[in-house]
């Protein structure tokens, strides 16, 4: 029952949209503005000269322009001046990256975790040193406006406290507010709060704006490192739940006779589909690795005929495809995207996951589904925590600009 | 990225929201409205005109001035000579009802319908016959303005077709187009589309809108009849998914060993929470009877202490508990509403479900959840139907009045 804008908010809005526009569309044409957003050459004009003396986008001639007659649309590109820092924390891992308006990564550091180190120092030092090395490697007329972080854990939105954050043995530890401390003190107008979701909903969003998942309205994001995670979009919009806890399929129960989940439950698709359950079905102990490289050894010795190896993918996959069938049959998604370990798992189970989803699933649920990987790999954490920091930016352009001067 | 809107746009917005105002919270003075919906009160005096002028809202003096000193606002009532028809076809019953704008029943028809009967013949003729009825019953003031129906079945968004509705015997049914032709036929001003969708869709969406669950964002309603539905609520919006199959959770898998399902599947939560494994698990045979009395004479029964009865409900309650925990930790709901059958059985095991959500739910996840009986009962379905029919003149009323003058 919301009223409609005001003159403000409408501007507001259009100023957002145009800038929004070129932030994920990349350089486009004047003209072409006017065809997407609906709006008139005139107001067009407008709301570009208002985002232009904000320093957030720049006008030109286009790049190329062979073979064109006449005088060209003159060419509106989001200012790359204009940064963020996106921070990733899961548990093999650390990364940091300065991102431009547009979405370019400008910088980026990145740094191996040693698993079992449960000090949330360990996690904040790193990258506060990453946030200040590139910061200072940035040129002094770079503009910083803002910061967000994805962590592979239950993240409350509201203040970016994880609830439990079992890789990395934590439970209600305030990472937002340590985040916002080294921004704070690292980065000159960083004196504000650091929004932190988890990293599958920030991945699902990625992939949304900019990735395999462009156009695609309803998505299932599943992802695996040590843990399994979800991230959903429905209708256009990621499922947060009501505090931020939405897309735990990895705590959906899939056998009650399953094993023990280090959730308290058991039989979690976690204990069936994640890495420990893939490296144990293959008889892989835990002297022979974990991590990326583990399952990749594995799945490299499953093409090279290792039985052992191969069952145990199959019987991964068939799990595999079975908790995708229930989300499909919950969601009825366009795409289901296989992230993180459970890439390699699906590219080398792909024929028992769709036998079990044809099993299990709903023909009208599963009829249009495309299952994929990634159009961002590994980074689409990474870039969803930027569009996190992007979004009050993207929401009221001038205000946000007027606030990071 | 969306533009702002037009002026038009604008208006038609306005229109709409107090439009919505007064239909879902009752008369409302201006003055009310001028807060509520943050227009100032020559605006809200603008756009009353035009609804009074389009017949949909009239204005007068508050009912109750007793104990108001000055002048009083004056109040702003919905007009329920403007009505729609709302239709309900569940296995064990047929409803059709004329709700006037404000959501009135002003009138209403049932019929039992006995199962096993597969003739769609067998479910549009009756609903005919109460349209027909109610249709002269009418004051002949009274202006129609669109239909909605409300199938337990898998039914597509855009054409109503029942994809799979095994309680019927329907694949591929055209429900939507054979409902269209019943209106045409009946009212006059009913050649157009009936929209359809999944009967528990509709319930989540009453509860949402005038039920238990106002002002509550995010909502998880399961109900069960002989087989489960779900309708869910995230962010404020029905999670509808790509075709209109969403919310399927009678077929989410949560017993891998369990029993065959009419979907194909096995051990789906239909097999293990339905009216028949209920029933089946008191030992009670198809003699005894099925439906809702069956199940209430069931739960009568355990409470006069019959044994058989108490472990049938306990055993159901713990597989209830266990499906919601997944609907918890997927969705993280601050409401699940337990409809039809799932009333009763939640209310015999309440103690059940809870210990199983507090056992297998995530504690981020489970910690502000509220376990809820429909507020609007088993005329859910019937006012989330009526929402839908009033859908397009809400959107955009003086439209929607011109077409049905």
């Amino acid at each position: 029952m919301r009223a409609g804008p005001s003159q403000e908010e409408i501007r507001r809005q259009n100023l957002g949209a145009l800038l929004r526009y070129v932030h994920v569309r990349g350089p486009t044409s004047r003209a072409a503005l006017t065809a997407h957003l609906g709006l008139n050459r005139s107001t067009i004009g407008a709301l570009t000269a208002d985002l232009t003396a904000a320093g957030l986008v720049s006008e030109g001639l286009p790049q190329d322009q062979s073979g064109r007659a006449g005088r060209p649309s003159l060419v509106v590109r989001p200012e790359a001046e204009v940064y963020v820092f996106a921070l990733v924390i899961e548990v093999d891992r650390l990364v940091a990256a300065r991102i431009g308006l547009g979405g370019a990564v400008l910088d980026r550091r990145e740094a191996r975790r040693p698993r079992g180190v449960r000090d949330p120092a360990d996690v904040v030092a790193p990258l506060a040193d990453f946030v200040r090395e590139m910061q200072r490697a940035a040129s002094p007329s770079a503009r910083y406006v803002g910061s967000g972080a994805a962590v592979s854990a239950m993240v409350r939105a509201e203040d970016g406290l994880v609830r439990l954050g079992p890789q990395f043995g934590w439970i209600d530890e305030p990472l937002g507010e340590a985040l916002a401390k080294v921004l704070s003190d690292e980065v000159q107008g960083g004196d504000r709060a650091v929004p932190v979701r988890n990293n599958a909903d920030l991945s699902a969003l990625a992939e949304h704006v900019r990735g395999v998942a462009v156009d695609t309205d309803n998505i299932v994001y599943v992802t695996g490192d040590a843990g399994i995670g979800g991230g959903i979009i429905a209708g256009g919009r990621l499922v947060s739940g009501h505090g931020g806890y939405g897309g735990e399929v990895g705590h959906m129960v899939v056998n009650p006779n399953g094993k023990p989940c280090n959730c308290g439950s058991r039989g979690c698709w976690e204990t069936e589909i994640g890495e420990y359950a893939l490296l144990h079905a293959a008889g892989r102990d835990a002297d022979s690795g974990t991590g990326r490289a583990a399952v990749e050894t594995l799945v490299d010795a499953a093409g090279r005929g290792d039985a052992q190896a191969q069952a145990a993918i199959r019987q991964v996959g068939d799990w595999l495809g079975f908790g995708v069938a229930n989300l499909v049959n919950i969601f009825n998604p366009e795409m289901v995207i296989f992230g993180g370990n459970l890439r390699e798992v699906y590219i080398a189970a792909a024929a028992q996951v769709r036998s079990r989803l044809n099993r299990n699933g709903l023909p009208a649920c599963r009829e249009h589904v495309r299952l994929r990987t990634p159009a961002l790999g590994d980074d689409a954490a990474l870039l969803g925590a930027a569009e996190l920091a992007f979004g009050p930016l993207l929401a009221d352009p001038l205000e946000a600009a007027a606030d990071n001067p």
